[in-house]
This record gives structure tokens, sequence and C-alpha cells, in this order.
């Protein structure tokens, strides 16, 4: 994370003042996105309970275990939290409740991280009787959502990281063998190129038909098209994106199952504008495939959003009718997938601007050729 | 997960007893290792449910999304555990609700996972509103913490996997060299013995007194100890060993510690056996350290359980009064974190055997010298 911690003080600034018009109390974040998002601290969620305090009146507090005070210290810097460090025998969840009861918050409504473990909502419920409880996104959302233009500029150098991993894909070895083999070096290229790797789908022939599939040892053949969906993550941002590549020739009616894919993920893109509903984005990315007769084979929603999460909102799916706005940053994904004998995937990730939708990653969306 | 149909099956039988003596109605797992555990099926914990609903009678089911569904089908393969995918417009925690009414739960005492993201568990709260939830720890705690043969076969070839990375440590090159240049070696040397990277901390100098330390790009001198933590994962079962190196020649005053660290870790694998409490072994490991006027610089517990988590139960922390069993296997990890200076800590996972703790890493504890 690079952001300034002026940056993250006015962070506070706009979450404390959105808790406020939502009638929110405090905020209580653990381990997350938000809690990078808002302070540049992530530090991995384990069981030993680390959170953020945030009263929308009164002092906001990092509780967290003692060996990790000086980690957390080093990550807030000047950031006005202060950080309340609980040795091993110690209830964290009751330095919690002082945090709460010292902003007078601790009979409130309180935001719980949406990603906070339940282990630890149940033992704040259990603590906190007269308080009430609902998710953090509900405030969070709102300020996550809507990219400003630092966060745009590393959505779009992740992007470009990961458009480098999608141009080597042509150098690698592709037939004779296992989709294991091949996500071995597609996971090496990700690295080269990202702080962290993020995931990778190697899905070849009849299991390019499962969206999630993960790698096994079936070795790729000549014929076999192969959904290659990769990311990683610079800077505290995700890239996501995904090429359909078809090892020397494809097999019979690929070509144009393809292209009408093609058309499908360029309606989407196309469809990008402030104002225009995530709802609607997902129809005009939908309806090429639906005419054509293929919309049971559209297993998933279009896309979902991106940033400092892998997915967050806004999810371009039917039925959200949250009007896009500029800032909002999200992937662009048809797929269509005939079980029992292959599937294709074309992905990119988009941000929203004032006058339409911006392609972050920028390679070929043609069928790719390999051997 | 090399664990057989049969092997999960009857492990589903044991969670439905231990539910049945807890008075628990039904379990409710997401993405976890407790899922893994009972259904050998461990998909990424993400926004779109996935969750196991365990009635103590009735059946199972798992609700999982509908791209996802395939997937889910081959890694349950013959367990009697019914699939209800929901499409991306669906409610999951719908599906959740008909899966408890089936059985006739939804009114119960519902064990959620404890990992399950608290955004989930809020709108099981808001749906099933006369239910009352409790951690499936309760449950599941009893069956994971002590291990079968099987399972203590694979902790210990995960733990002969890090050690083959622990012997390679001499041959890298330390000085004039960064943490972040050691973390990418150790990094690669993880994933070449393991199926997936897990950690590694690499904390040089005065960094080595943060235990939980994040490589930086500080440059390692001769006269540095660096504390090297590191893990993965093999066959679903998790590494974890901690080794003390020291580049040259040890600072002033070094050696000492070191020894005196060297002999509380001996005394704390020492204390293992069945009925004694982990508060105990704790204690065996603190007691040198507080003897030689240092307990103040040991600041954490003594170890954690581990398994298909890295860290699980048993703890090994004053208060815990959970008297070791047979296969109960977790870390010995003291520590001793002079601020300013240095730092230095050993860890060797350990398993209570019939008549002591057996360890499963077994690499020379003494202070090694690198350059």
């Amino acid at each position: 994370m690079t952001t300034t911690a002026a940056a993250r003080a006015e962070r506070l600034t706009r979450a404390r003042k959105a808790q406020a018009e939502r009638g929110v109390d405090a905020l209580l974040l653990g381990p997350s996105a938000d809690l990078a998002y808002l302070t540049g601290y992530r530090p991995p969620a384990l069981e030993r309970l680390t959170m953020l305090v945030l009263p929308t009146h009164g002092d906001a507090r990092l509780v967290v275990p003692a060996l990790e005070a000086p980690l957390a210290r080093d990550h807030l810097g000047e950031l006005d939290v202060e950080v309340a460090a609980w040795p091993e025998t110690d209830d964290p969840v009751r330095l919690v409740g002082d945090a709460l009861a010292a902003a007078g918050a601790a009979r409130g409504r309180l935001g719980v991280g949406d990603q906070l473990w339940s282990g630890f909502l149940l033992r704040l419920q259990g603590a906190l009787g007269a308080a009430s409880f609902l998710p953090a996104s509900a405030v969070t959302r709102q300020l996550r959502m809507r990219k400003d233009p630092e966060e745009v500029q590393a959505l779009a150098r992740v992007a470009a990281a990961i458009d480098q991993v999608v141009e080597g894909l042509a150098g690698l070895r592709w037939a004779g063998r296992t989709e294991r083999d091949l996500y071995r070096d597609i996971e090496q290229a990700i690295r080269d190129t990202h702080d962290e790797f993020g995931f990778a789908v190697v899905a070849s022939g009849p299991n390019a038909a499962s969206p999630h599939h993960t790698a096994t040892g079936r070795v790729i053949q000549p014929g076999d098209p192969v959904v290659v969906d990769i990311g990683g993550r610079l800077d505290g941002y995700c890239s996501d994106t995904t090429r359909t590549l078809v090892v020397d020739e494809p097999p019979p009616g690929f070509r144009e199952l393809y292209a009408l894919l093609h058309a499908a993920q360029l309606a989407g893109c196309a469809a990008v504008r402030p104002g225009v509903t995530a709802a609607a984005v997902d129809a005009a990315c939908r309806d090429p495939i639906t005419a054509a007769g293929h919309d049971e084979l559209f297993l998933h929603r279009t896309g979902h959003g991106i940033g400092l999460d892998e997915h967050e909102e806004p999810y371009i799916v039917a039925g959200n009718d949250e009007p896009l706005e500029p800032g909002m940053a999200f992937s662009i994904e048809p797929g269509i997938y005939p079980r029992g004998h292959y599937g294709a995937r074309i992905e990119d990730i988009v941000v929203c601007t004032d006058d339409g939708g911006r392609r972050l990653n920028t390679t070929s969306r043609d069928l790719r050729i390999v051997s």
C-alpha cells in the first residue's frame, strides 16, 4: 500500500461521515481490505483478534496482539489511531468493548467487517448484549466502490502486470504437458510481475466447462481449448483477466462459439457508462448469448468489482440496480460452457469514466492459437 | 486431501454423534478446514456462499454456487451429501434455511464455522430468527484436535518437506542481500517441496525482535541474527518450523541468549505427554526464560495446534487446562526478543504419543552460522 498518511486520514474522516449518515455508531473491522483501505495495515486473518474500533464520535483504537504491536505501529505511522496491545492471556473482546464504551457506543449499532470470522462476531454478540450488529459494508462499500485516481492508477499498473503474463502465454509449450505444469509456469510468471500470486485457472478440453476448475494432471492435447483465468496483487490492488487459447486447431464449432462470446464481451464493455445500472451491463453482455440460444451455457454473472479485494462491489449481475459511477472498476467476463465438450471465457477489468468504460487490460481478445 | 471416502463418511458419523452429545442440531460450515476434514472439499472463501448443512438427524446438503457444482461433486464423490446448486440470482441463505427446515432444525441450536464470514452469519441470523448460534468448533475441535495415524503421517511428510528447506538455508548467500531477496529464495524452496507456499518470516538484526515481521528491503549484515519461520501445505496438511541463524559471528551476548532459548525449547518438548495440560507445557518452556529474568522478552504463547489449519487447537498457552492426548499435534516455539537489538526463536512441531512427545521436525536446533 502506497497510500499516504494524509489520504488515509481523509478516508477515516469520510468513513465517520458515512457512519453518521447511516446511523452506525462504530465500525469493527478485522484484517481485511476495509482495514487496509482505512489504515494501510493488512495483517493475515488468524485466531488472534486484530480489530479497528472506529467510533463515529470518539477515538479510533486498533486492538492488536502484543506480538504484532510493533508491526501495526509501523504501518499506522502518523495516523490518529491508538494501539491497544493485548498479551496472550488477555481477552481482546474486552478491549474492543472498552474502546466502544469509551466512545459511548457499546449499546449502539455496530458495523462488523463482512469478512470477520464468525467466531469473533459470536463473542462480540455475547459480550455486547445491548448492541446491534450490521455488516460494515453498509458503510464501506460506498467508500471503496468508487476508486480515486490514485487507485485507478494502481489498478492500471497491476492490469499491465497481468497483461505481461498473458503476452507470455504464447511462448509456453502446451501440447503434451499437464494443466498442473502450465499452472506452475504461470504462477511463476505472476510472481515475477506482482507482489503476490493470486490464482490461476488452467482448464483444458472438457475441464474448460467448469468455470472455477482446479488444475489437474490432465495432459493437454492438440485441439484443446484452454481457459486461462489469472490474477495477482501489486501495491495492494488486484488483477484478474481471462483469455481462451486453442492448441493447434480448434474443435468443430468452437470458432463460431468464440466469435459469439467475443461479441458479447464487446457489448458488455460498450454498455459501461455513468448512470447505467450494473444489471443493464449484465444484460447487454448476456443478450447476444441468449439470442443465440445459449443462455443456459452462460453459467455465471457478467462480473465483479475489483480493488483491494479480488471480488468486491459492484457485482455486475441481474437484479443489481446500482447505477454505475465514474471510478467504479469491475470485470466483464462472459463465458460459454457446453458441458462435456469445452468452454470459453474472455475477461477484462473495466473502469467507468465520465464518458464510458476504459479497459485496463489491453491484450488482444482474439482467439489465441498456441502449440 | 488423500482421505478416502470411507474415512470421510466415518468422520461425518462422528461429527453427528458429537453434535448429539453437545445438543447441537446442525452444523453450518463454509469453506474451511472443518469442511475439508468432513468432506474433502476446500474451495476458497469468497463472496458466493458455499455451505455444508449437517443436521444431527436428517440429510446432509452442500449449498454451492452453480458454477462450482461440478467441482464440488467431483470432490464429494461417493459421500452421502446432496448438492444444492444455486444460480447467481438466487439467495443461498434461503437454501440453507430449506435444508435446515427439511431436517426439522431451523429453530435449533446451530454451530456455525468459526471462520465463516460474518456477513453470512448476519444474514443467517436475520433469516433464522428462531434459531440460536454457537461456534462449530464446540463440536469440531474434539474431532480435529486428535489426529489419527493417517493424519500424523501427513504431518510427518510435510514436516520432512519443510526440514528439507531448512537444510538448504546454509547454501544461500545472506550477507549483503535484503530480507526480501532471501524471502523470494525461501518461498521458491517451499514451493518446490510443498503443494502450496504458506508463509515466510525473514527477520534480520533488530527486525528479529518482531515475531511476525514482514520481510523488508533491509540489507542483511555480518553479525546479524536472522529468524526464519516458514511453512507450507502438502496433501492438505501444514508445516511450520523456525530456526535462528547468525551471519558470520554472533553479536555479544547472543550465544548465551540462544543457549537459554535452546534449553527452554528442549524443556517444552520434554514436558509433552498424555495427561499433562497445555498450560503445563507452556510453563515448562517458559520457566527457564523467567528464571533467567527474561520473562518479559518471551512475548507470546509457547505454541499452537497444527493440522489442516496452520493454527488450530490446542493452543499451548497459560490458562489452557486441556490435558494433552495422543494424536494432538502442536508447535513448541519459545522466542526471546530484546527490542532494538535482535531476537531468536526455535520451533518444532511435536505430536503427543502414548509415551511422550515425538518431534516431527528433526533438523538440528544448534545455532546456525551462515555467510
